[in-house]
């Protein structure tokens, strides 16, 4: 069994304990997972990156990928296909010539 | 090698193919993923859960993922480790026979 | 008529020319202000905060002002009131003689 | 004195009783109006519209615009031009003709 399927195994399991499916539609698990984000970005609020309080960060982090896994569940997508497909459309945005070194926005290239 | 290392590998030789890496410090990337996370928001704006573009959501969830790893990654944190962790932490704040069926923070339970 | 009379006016104004009320629930006005506010905060991703494009700032300030309004007329709230009524009860979660110079949470202090 | 400039003087001198300019970099108070619009949504999360706690909303609406206000003064811009002057170009984008009753965005249309 993929890396994958354990964390989304183990997710399910919690939710389904909890009859929690019935508030699972998509458009509810990106509000959680966009609430999730914040709460992980508040963590760096008013602060240098590295002041962060780690163990916060790993909860929060973890609460992203909790709601992302669910999502991608619900949406019945394989994670590590999407990902490897978008760095190959990313790459035809961000060619390495253009690219290299600049933090411009695709369209400012 | 896991799927986790497959994906983290891809994005990070991505990364500094173009010289990126001087860019992500923790909190931009912080940034990045709200970002990402509300692009895929979006995608619900005014409409039924069901009615979202599917080849939309699946990019901008590559995006929402790219950048949960590349953290994960930047704060030396294990993805399977603290996803499992978190799901252990939330069964106490979330007792089953205290949390079945309904949708109340845990402050409300 | 009030200053904040003459923007949510003219805000609806627009919203009705365009027959859009029927999409202006509460819920999906708080994921377009959401969605604003990241708009934004994407002006200052990868950058020193003097480094944003002033001319984009000011538009995504104003589609943040925007939604808030539109929420605020929806859920028949005076602005200037409840602005004023939650800096006193701030006042009260951060007293000057503790919160005075640092940046740390009501919780913390 | 017009409405936005009790607001606005109200939260500077919240602030600097607090001697927390300081921390008050553009970066950062967009970061916190994220925070702030992630918090009012999180009050709708698996939510209908209506059944949103009103004093919660109330809240944290307030909180929305008092780091809008901040913001829109750091950066010295004019809340009521910039919001008219959005409605003006978002009007060329939107034109009434093309975008009646519909929530396509321009792009779309």
């Amino acid at each position: 069994m993929s890396d994958f399927s354990v964390i989304t195994n183990a997710l399910k399991k919690f939710r389904d304990e909890r009859d929690w499916e019935q508030f699972h539609n998509s458009k509810d698990l990106a509000i959680a997972l966009s609430i999730e984000a914040n709460e992980l970005l508040e963590q760096f609020l008013w602060k240098d990156p590295t002041a962060a309080n780690k163990d916060r960060l790993k909860e929060e982090l973890a609460d992203v990928f909790a709601y992302a896994f669910l999502l991608a569940d619900k949406l019945d997508l394989d994670v590590e296909k999407i990902v490897l497909d978008k760095i190959k459309k990313n790459g035809e945005k961000y060619p390495v010539d253009k690219a290299k070194g600049t933090a411009k926005k695709y369209n400012e290239l």
